[in-house]
């Protein structure tokens, strides 16, 4: 019997299809799989040099070993909180909104697991009506904080924040039964906190940064209480792994995908948009705008020649962005390529009701299935995007599960390598960020960054001058 | 005593801070003066005219007036679903966002009204796992079918899906009492629907895009139903025309805004990035995106020339999307503008735990509010953006309020029209978007669209040579 796969499919970008203009031609397909396939061998390379350890995530047995001994450890409690940012909160959203139903914290008939919260964020008004609710449950709710360091200010705001209302109503004590840390294996904040307090704890692996970390145990706890079958989601990956490590550029869908990615950009094309048709996905399309985004927004080359060089990744979502943003795609600039991600079986289905007599206009709705409808959009909507010559590719899931999710994840990780091979950046760091973190520091302590806060000092006064 | 403002901060475009290179030198604000000022003038000569209707939403006294009768009749029911999408449904989960605690749904007691849904798609998963829980819960919930026609596919599926399960459930009778439409006051299909089963029903104004129907019984019903000041609400937007009805550039905040993204735009910053620092105003930020694309993406100008133009709109949100996407933006291609919206007082707050002794390195967080690491959060990104030369705009919300809100809708929807001048287009059609509207026909229908279901053919059918 067959697995159910995730397909690339890529015909909507070709010359074929939209010309010479605006296509890719066989030959540019042919320089492509030339200029792309020794990068695949480098990857291959890199990857046994364990240079790229995200590769080797599928395989990591110990690590689900302890992630599902925790998992069975809280079972029954009712709530379980993620305490994180970044990597550390994206990939744990995005499997819960793709594997686990639409109600799944409403509908406790709906839910295998505890409700799921990840709060990733440190606003106030929304910490505090989280705080006003949890307040009475605290006794059966687990905390799970997921941070490589423990100094990312908002984990660690959220973070002691828990400590001192756990303290403070269920004692000392409770901490160790109610937090579960995701951290460094031996160093770091957290990791003196964690052994200080003798929290339960699984690690953030070296050599993955954030936004390849979600088939870690960063992705994988709270994934596996709330019911996901994580040897699934890790066979799929492995799946993949074999599909992406193909030395012929035209079998390697990592490959392709990251070169016509790359010949777009080249030819102008500087936004990349990802568009689910299906609600369960559209939270993967936010990870993928980290993914892409700190991978690919480089400054500069491995040469270090300034290249101010990176797509930008835009989120969509079928059918509901049909009505706000396809305007745009067909009528405004021609600067996007799009990225459908379409689901074959839902398996789960709703028949749309009757028309009444009075509106026999909306016959041709009538006993239909959503699924046939929601397909017919996104075909539509292909079709009109072809009409004004916007490239398109599609990712086909023959249906949504952890096997699929897998593959899907360990598809774009390494279209990400790929593609930062060939603009020839570290797809890996994000120096930009840290100005802004010292900042952060700088305007909350007093003494240890006093010059960064002397300077920021003029973007904080309002000038009258300019503000109506 | 002052009522709460939002104000327009401009200075972070300016030349004075970015140098010449990338900022708004003083003649070149002189000359967007003079370009804009007359437009400001035929902008207002227009809605006088009664050609821009949506400026007149804040003094609709009579649809208030029916808003809350309905709003009164529907008090203590215990779920409110909105079936709508794009116009008909973004304005309302905005409102709802920006207005309500975090919690609502599930928190009865930080809630004053029912429980409220949004189903802007025609996903199976989704709408299979939504009908599960609600399907128990039928005699407690009222269903708010939002339409100016009732053609539209999506809403018209889920509507004729639900009057099925009501019949099926509750009786044929049922319906009436617990259907509320909002649709076109005298035609269309919905409108016929409604008269013939003697539906409660508010009036979708005519002229009045959807995108650009927020203020009227398209988004009030539902924030009344909430608990929302709808009051308030247009008392805000009342307050804005005043500001952006005059004449002087200067001290137009919407005239200033539409110049600053059109002067951008023809240098080349062809994304307009809005992120919120505040939870709440998230959605908003949503509802923008179609504002701005559905508005300016368009390809021809007024002259009936191709044009292609339209920024295309992103929404972040601080500071989580730190962690995701300010890599790119500080070191991606500088082809972004950057508006922040922020809030100084959150209203609510809450306080950070202390540091443990082992981890000192955390005592800069120790006891501060959440807001100011927060706002700080906000300070050091336009800083670290500034410091790379990309310019940013902010919107300060004194606080969060129905006032404040109904200000910020009306500011960014005059912004749009005079955008829309400034492009010289016409901001107040989409027509790209029929196409995909037929090729559903098509799809979904046997008989009457049959020709162009023949050109979709090739789109459908997958090609070998190009799946992997």
């Amino acid at each position: 019997m067959e697995t159910p796969q995730v397909k690339f499919y890529y015909k909507n970008t070709t010359a074929e299809v939209l010309g010479k203009e605006h296509g890719i031609t066989k030959q540019q397909f042919n320089e492509l799989a030339k200029k792309t396939e020794p990068l695949i061998k480098q990857l291959n390379n890199d990857r046994k040099a364990k240079k790229v350890r995200y590769r080797d995530l599928p395989y990591q047995t110990d690590t689900v070993k302890s992630v599902k001994k925790i998992a069975a450890g809280v079972k029954g409690c009712e709530n379980f909180v993620v305490l994180g940012i970044g990597g550390s909160a994206m990939g744990n959203i995005a499997l819960q909104t793709a594997l686990n139903p639409y109600m799944y914290n409403l509908d406790e008939k709906q839910r295998k697991g505890p409700r799921l919260f990840v709060l990733d964020n440190v606003d106030p008004q929304q910490m505090r009506s989280f705080l006003d609710w949890i307040d009475g449950r605290l006794d059966r709710t687990i905390f799970n904080v997921i941070s490589k360091s423990g100094r990312t200010a908002e984990t660690a705001a959220q973070f002691l924040t828990i400590c001192s209302l756990l303290e403070k109503r269920l004692g000392k004590n409770s901490l160790k039964k109610h937090i579960i840390a995701t951290t460094d294996a031996k160093e770091g904040t957290l990791r003196k906190i964690t052994d200080n307090f003798g929290f339960r704890n699984l690690p953030v692996p070296d050599g993955v940064g954030g936004r390849f970390s979600v088939l870690s145990a960063v992705g994988l706890l709270s994934a596996a209480v709330c019911g996901i079958d994580i040897d699934n989601l890790l066979a799929g990956a492995e799946r993949m792994d074999k599909k992406v490590s193909q030395k012929d550029f035209y079998r390697n869908p990592a490959a392709v995908n990251a070169a016509i990615n790359y010949h777009f950009y080249k030819r102008g094309k500087r936004i990349s948009v990802m568009m689910p048709y299906s609600y369960a996905l559209k939270d993967f399309a936010d990870w993928y705008r980290q993914l892409w985004a700190e991978s690919l927004g480089k400054v500069k080359n491995l040469s270090g020649k300034e290249v101010f060089v990176g797509p930008t990744p835009i989120k969509a979502l079928g059918a509901t962005d049909q009505h706000s943003q396809v305007q745009l795609y067909r009528q405004g600039p021609n600067d996007k390529l799009f990225t459908f991600l379409t689901v074959q079986d839902f398996e789960k289905d709703v028949e749309i009701g009757k028309a009444p007599a009075v509106a026999p206009e909306l016959n041709f709705l009538s006993r239909q299935k959503f699924s046939r409808l929601l397909n017919n959009e996104k075909t539509a909507t292909e079709y009109a995007l072809l009409a004004s010559k916007r490239p398109n590719l599609t990712i086909a899931f023959d249906k949504i599960s952890p096997y699929t999710i897998g593959q899907f994840i360990y598809l774009f990780e390494t279209t990400t390598s790929i593609a930062g091979l060939l603009f020839g950046i570290d797809a890996y760091d994000q120096p930009a960020v840290e100005l802004g973190k010292d900042a952060t520091l700088a305007l909350m302590s007093s003494s240890e960054y006093a010059d960064l806060a002397k300077k920021i000092k003029p973007v904080m006064k309002i000038d009258k001058n300019f503000i109506i």
